[in-house]
């Protein structure tokens, strides 16, 4: 670079839990190559952690403080990093740091899903930028990629395998290993699952996810209020198995589209054909799906978590900021728009079906009479065990949602059918 | 944003192919979106091409030219878009565009391949701007992630299927379609392979593009010059389907890795493990996989050709240029090192090994002797056929390539050995 490139940039770092001190780290570990690199001589100037006892440990005592007025009030700090999670402590610290002349790059997804429109129109108001590629899917750098690179892509939909339990989980029990009860215990075990892993298998961890990516992809403001989702609580061994004989995979999968100008986020687990991309996704795994007219599929995998990874993207960020001051206008064209969003009921989708059933003549033709009335084709059925443990698995043609579900309320109400049908959407 | 940001961009197009026409089709498309989303005008402003029967076919006339310096003295053209390809040309355009105070968006992977060091100089002297990420697999932005996302990852490893026409060929060829040469036919029949394939299945072509990618995560300069390549021209069908047995699969991968300060960058036809991320890339799409002390694996898979791929990259390059004028100096940190490169054969790796042999009692101790004389050690070992048929197949565990090859030699000269053994490296 040339003389007058040359620059230093402090960054006053809010949390030092696993993040944050992997943040800490990697900057002292890269700072010299980033020097030669770049020109710019990034530290971290201060460490806000209301905790006593981390301080000096991991990074020197004196660069640790409880007062955030310490970093705000710091005229060398240019860039906050918010690591300290949760939602309205973190928009009251970047908020301030805006308001103080400061970007700002967070992994908070909470933050970005619940109250990130608020923050941009903030950023914006205030000539700021704001960056949160770590907010989803650890290293992989897929808002950076839609942000900067799929400008003219004209992206219509994104699937994600954005959370890595349920991943690890339905990988098991695709393999048999065990069903759904057993290989949450052993990820729980394996530090893999939360001890309370409601918001990862529920699906709300991967909600908040497909908000931030659907609003990146499509330029319009989606919440985590506007995202529709379920978990995987309700999928079993049995489920994942003939899904299997069908060919398919069951992922947890974050599908957003974008139908003639009307937006749908969902979460939901979904059979994956065998021959797609997003089936060879395994494990505690990542992977982000985009197809636009002009692009085709792209996929990108990697790490969804873990401090490094995660530093990575954060440092990125930092790096980028750097290097766009006084141009970021391309960086605040995020969500400017509100597009309306599509009812859920009114998209069309092909699901997987299983059902016991009385094992006896003209149970078929009962059921396959409900799904006629209401305009559901059968795509194919297996017909499992015998007796008491009959069980009809049926995959369908796509049909509008409200018709279907309408049908299995209908087949629900069948003498001959024991109870409501276990129903899974085909991706 | 703000009122003060908005601004007229106009484009120079060199070359009106595939490309260039799909570059113009999709800015003229994606204008409105544009302008609504940065404030940012864009428009072809003036296209050249020498073939004036192409002059207004998807373009208005008045915009064509067959003179340079008609784009070059056009003070309202801020950025130059070379799709021309060939090497000595596009240099002399770039280079007179850099010093008009032009930026240059390119796709030329022969340019950067084996002029880029010249080019980055001349960029960093004059403070403008080179952007080429439709150079290397086409839509997936992997230098745009790399360059700017991936500063603290401390990048060792990366592997790329680059080459679709050689993928192609061999997924047919591992689906049990049919050997090298029919499915090369085939392949040229449906347009997936160019009347004269060699640049494809020599290697060449992976070549160039891997020595931009290893520039790019290792910021060191590596020309065409640097990478040794093979293609995929020997591999048999036994070949793969012997490997298949094997529980691997054949491709052709571009493999850069930073070793203790040295760079290394080959081409070659690999087995790749089935349960690895790459192999379940198949046909003609492309896919490149990082590897970094601070991300663990990430892979971005995507079409690595194609008019509207290759022309989103494009755009995608010019609305950063736009999005970071005044601040470029990130951008041009490029291979400003030059490390040490490795030889080929100080490298470890571990080989698929295939002879022809005679049939009799001795034979595998003698070929064992060889291998043990040079530390070779081997994995796994199968007999295939009788008699004149009979055949070894070997899987070594990795070892020093220079006395793998003497190994090869010794075993090439003994008697009962009837032709030199066919040899493909594993990933």
């Amino acid at each position: 670079m040339k003389e007058g490139d040359k620059r230093t940039v402090r960054v006053g770092l809010l949390g030092f839990g696993t993040i944050g001190s992997s943040v800490y780290g990697l900057i002292e570990k890269e700072r010299a190559a980033i020097l030669e690199a770049t020109g710019v001589d990034l530290r971290v100037g201060r460490i806000l952690d209301i905790d006593t006892e981390k301080w000096g440990i991991g990074a020197p005592a004196e660069l640790f403080t409880a007062d955030f007025e310490d970093i705000a009030s710091d005229p060398e700090i240019g860039i906050v990093v918010e690591l300290i999670g949760g939602v309205d402590w973190a928009f009251t610290f970047v908020e301030a740091s805006f308001r103080r002349g400061k970007d700002v790059v967070t992994a908070n997804k909470q933050l970005i899903a619940n109250r990130g429109a608020a923050l941009f129109d903030l950023a914006k108001e205030l000539g700021r930028q704001i960056r949160f590629e770590a907010s989803v899917a650890g290293a992989i750098p897929v808002i950076r990629v839609m942000r900067e690179g799929m400008v003219a892509a004209d992206l219509h939909t994104i699937y994600g395998i954005v959370n890595g339990t349920t991943n690890y989980i339905l990988t098991a029990m695709y393999e048999g290993v065990g069903g759904y009860a057993d290989t949450l215990a052993r990820a729980q075990e394996l530090g893999y699952a939360e001890a309370d892993p409601t918001a990862d298998v529920g699906g709300g961890d991967a909600a908040a996810k497909m908000a931030i990516l659907a609003s990146i992809a499509y330029r319009s403001r989606v919440a985590m209020a506007d995202v529709t989702y379920e978990g995987i609580e309700g999928v079993s061994l049995e489920d994942v198995q003939y899904a299997k004989d069908f060919g398919f995979v069951v992922k947890l999968v974050g599908a957003a589209r974008l139908i003639d100008g009307r937006v749908s986020v969902r979460v939901y687990p979904a059979l994956v054909p065998r021959a797609h991309l997003l089936a060879s996704i395994n494990g505690s795994i990542n992977a982000v799906y985009l197809q636009g007219h002009a692009i085709g599929e792209i996929m990108l995998t990697g790490p969804g978590a873990g401090g490094d990874p995660t530093a990575t993207a954060v440092v990125g960020d930092v790096m980028t900021i750097v290097g766009t001051e006084g141009a970021g206008f391309l960086q605040n064209c995020t969500c400017y728009k509100q597009l309306p969003f599509l009812p859920a009921d009114q998209l069309e989708s092909a699901f997987f079906i299983r059902m016991q059933v009385e094992d006896r003549a003209g149970v078929l033709a009962q059921i396959s009479s409900v799904f006629g009335d209401h305009d559901v084709s059968i795509e194919s059925m297996i017909q499992k065990g015998q007796g008491d443990e009959a069980e009809l698995v049926f995959i369908t043609y796509p049909s509008v949602e409200k018709a279907f579900f309408r049908a299995i309320d209908g087949i629900a109400g069948l003498s001959c059918v024991k109870s409501r049908p276990m129903t899974i959407r085909v991706l």
